[in-house]
């Protein structure tokens, strides 16, 4: 396996998930009133890490970034697109998949990661579509192979070219020995609902499927001859766009740069820090809550735009989370704290809900709940710490819910003139965040006794205190100062000395009860079998199908199956 | 890791999945009317492999595989059991989990072999609850640890003494750096619906829990002094058996030795045989069908017993495929063929129907069921070949909608007088075998337009031709003669190329879409995780937990999180 880590061809020694379209290297995007086309054309020469040449549209992480920045553009600065068309500027191929080489030369945690993000950035193309309004059309007009047509299966609807050549595949079983992994099973059974003995046949087809067959077996929506193409697109773009409900005339805001100042302890953004202790492998994320009082009305808050304190500290949140989880692999626990005034939370969120139907408020909700899935799929021990001067209200106290331990101190401490910890709960957390398996952090909580919710949601606007908040079933413990510090020090030590690969498949287990969606398969049971494979000696040993692809030498296979 | 296989301490080269009570080491049955006591008292010198003893009631494949016979044998001897007690005969202990050194020293492909099996013992604990009204009170005296523990989760009721030490826990991440392997986290969040920070304190504490936070936290369903422990139990046992709908007066029927022949090429049993082609990794599994017309009576099927032909055949293709998964390491894929008359399947097809309430034929119903899902549950790819002579009809037919790829021969074949291949549906078909999915396989095969299903469902009892079935969707691809062979054994060739690992992922993600249920939950998300954990050196390295565990060395974790 190859363990010795490729360099960044940055020259920096982290992966940055931030970037702008003036950076773009491999994705053009360009807007035409209610349509945005969104080109891929992947610069071979601009690959993420060295040793490999991103050819025929293959993609790597870097390419990626580029796709989820994309997304929240058009989501956020373009609220007038209404459809999207998903095209390669390249000819005969639309997208050749995950790089081949990347991923033989990367880590299995990198591939874990990588993984992990494209499939939330397929995710994040649905939920445009299912939230937002923005639909996506999926033009093919050469090859779409593995990831390629993963690619597209997180579309609305899927245009193959009927010329004899383009073609969609899944070969990464015949070809790799490894599944297809940005969700391409899940999606062929559950989304497209292919039968499950032409998913076999056509997941062991190198060469895949082309014209009539891809549409009878469900593989795409519709073929076309190429002389047709052009006006079927129009047509189509213009029907998907007349469903959707995003506003007519609305002016976006701007997804102006976080602000980031890194030092050798953190990263400061404008309303969070990240604070790393590395001896103890810990990440105190600590969230600020409003410096101001909530807008008085939607232009107020479109003034802000960015700025706009629930915005921003999802932005932050989300960028924190990942370099958390790119960068400090060792990182065994990331502790969430806050700080500031919990009725100024609830007021922000009183202002979110009184503008529910509002495009931005909108997009601001659907953000938090992608960000706070992010949160959940974060292979890490998330531990929320509710002390005096926090400010867990709302929907910040979704982070002491997605938290799989949480600690509250009773009273105050000696000294500290801050007020007592305080829950307080918000409509926001009854419906507006549902996790991956489609409920709220609560009602997956509380999935023994319904009569839990109903409690809980009785104390809506009511500053809790730890008793209550324990009472209520909301934290783990409440626990006075005397107790505090020796308990939670030994819980976080006690965590960091647990095998890392336990805890992992240990908190993905325990964090989903409840039912189950073609999201919560896709990370739980798809992301699990292909670590599993990501590990054998049939993909990844140094005579597996990974390393040897392109060598002109077959792959030798270990026979036993289990 | 440890690839070298262990020795089985019988002196045999083959695991027997066969046994009864006069050959029982571990488990002692003990009759008393309505209520048996399964008495587990494993014998520390009965282990199945060398190399380690079986102390405190840990148990390997060979204990499990008695508990799964004693299941059998309550369902189908024993019909007048409405309750069984799970006890401990040892003192201070109920069950110490799966042994830890049989754990260290077993291959991967065992590990994976011996978590399903006990799986499907646990399921079918379960499915004696649901399905046929037996139910099981768990009886803990003293400590139960992990598997110890999942065992317990299995019964429908859980009584924990209150003595100050006896005590539930899952201390396998803690100790062993894995995961409970039998179900335990599922059975915690889903069946038991413990708070999953409850859950996650439990998972992570390695003495576990006991007393009134037991009964709180959900993770047992009542303590009770020791004083009054024997007079609680009698009276729940009469509650439970009160519910249960088990025939009051019912005789048993006895489950004879199965008649197995093994040669050099296989296995010839009473109604099926197993063809072993080593070179080609393949397993032909032949099914005849019934001899004799279906019986006329109740009476007839109970004076047939064991022998009547569903349940041969059932109990019979059981043992064949247990026998693959742990025998066969090397085989690629399962073929099933059969011959005989389909009217005459369907016949005692409609027999069983129309007996749908007598307790025999339920039983036999839910062992078919079970049966079925073991099939899917295997890992080698499932092929049917549905040729002249064959009889795929009703629940046979089964085996051709359980396949990963069918074929089926279109007319007769050159000097072949046989009827030309037919298939045929009968109300079997359409919910008596639902998959772990809770849903029919044709139901699951339909998930794309539920008319597909109603279009079969109105071809019952019709014998199917291949362009028909083709069409209906029951068949992957309908061959003529000039086909056949070449495109059978390229297929077959390709399959037995394949990596064998992918092929296990690709399997356990296309045969189960639609809904999930804990059961499928515990195989497809469980199981993977556990999979992959198991192949990590924090587990299984040579300073892995698994691997240090009792030497007094501390395990060395590499701290990624991936």
């Amino acid at each position: 396996m190859a363990d010795a880590e490729p360099k960044l061809t940055d020259g920096r020694n982290r992966i940055d998930f931030q970037t702008d379209p003036s950076r773009y290297r491999h994705w053009r995007l360009e807007l035409d009133g209610e349509v945005a086309t969104l080109l891929m054309d992947v610069d071979p020469k601009g690959a993420m890490f060295e040793g490999y040449e991103l050819k025929l549209n293959s993609y790597d992480l870097g390419v990626d970034i580029e796709l989820a920045d994309a997304m929240e553009r058009l989501r956020f600065e373009h609220p007038e697109v209404r459809v999207i068309l998903l095209r390669s500027g390249k000819p005969r191929v639309f997208c050749a998949g995950a790089n081949i080489r990347m991923l033989a030369g990367a880590t299995h945690a990198h591939k874990v990661n990588f993984c992990k993000f494209t499939n939330e950035t397929r995710n994040g193309i649905e939920d445009a579509s299912q939230a937002s309004g923005l639909k996506t059309i999926c033009v093919i007009g050469g090859t779409a192979a593995g990831g390629g047509y993963e690619l597209a299966l997180a579309a609305d609807h899927i245009v193959l070219v009927d010329d004899g050549s383009a073609a969609v595949s899944l070969p990464e079983l015949p070809l790799l020995a490894v599944l297809p992994g940005t969700g391409g099973l899940t999606r062929l059974t559950d989304k497209r609902k292919v039968r499950r003995d032409h998913a076999d046949f056509f997941c062991t087809t190198e060469e895949g499927i082309k014209g009539k067959r891809a549409v009878d077996w469900r593989l795409v929506d519709e073929v076309v001859p190429n002389s047709k193409l052009e006006e079927l697109v129009a047509r189509r773009a213009k029907e998907f766009a007349a469903k959707s409900h995003r506003p007519a005339d609305a002016q976006g805001i701007k997804l102006d740069p976080l602000r980031r100042v890194r030092s050798e302890h953190g990263i400061a953004y404008g309303s969070i820090s990240v604070e790393l202790a590395l001896p103890e492998r810990l990440a105190t994320v600590t969230l600020r809550g409003p410096a101001a009082p909530a807008p008085q009305s939607i232009a107020d808050m479109m003034a802000q735009g960015a700025d706009f304190w629930p915005l921003r500290v999802a932005r932050e949140l989300d960028d924190a989370i990942l370099d958390i989880r790119a960068n400090e692999l060792s990182t065994a626990a990331i502790v969430f704290k806050s700080s500031g005034d919990p009725l100024l939370v609830l007021a922000y969120d009183a202002f979110l809900d009184a503008n529910a139907d509002q495009w931005l408020a909108r997009e601001i909700r659907a953000l938090w709940k992608r960000v706070l899935k992010r949160v959940d799929l974060t292979s890490r021990s998330l531990v929320a710490l509710v002390e005096p001067g926090s400010c867990f209200a709302g929907t910040l106290a979704e982070l002491v819910l997605a938290a799989d331990r949480s600690y509250m101190l009773i009273g105050a401490r000696d000294g500290d003139s801050r007020p007592p910890a305080a829950i307080a709960l918000a409509d926001a957390n009854f419906g507006a965040y549902p996790m991956c398996n489609g409920m709220s952090r609560l009602a997956s909580r509380f999935l023994a006794d319904p009569a839990d919710l109903d409690r809980a949601k009785a104390e809506r606007g009511t500053l809790l205190a730890a008793p209550a908040a324990e009472r209520l079933g909301l934290v783990t413990f409440a626990r006075d100062d005397i107790d505090w510090e020796a308990e939670v020090r030994v819980f976080l030590e006690e965590r960091a000395s647990f095998s890392a690969d336990g805890l992992s498949g240990l908190e993905a287990n325990l964090r989903f009860g409840g039912p189950e969606t073609m999201e919560s398969k896709i990370f739980a049971r798809l992301t699990a079998w292909q670590n599993w494979i990501f590990q054998r000696p049939n993909a990844v040993g140094e005579a597996g199908a990974l390393r040897r692809y392109g060598t002109g030498q077959k792959p030798n296979f270990d026979t036993k199956r289990v």
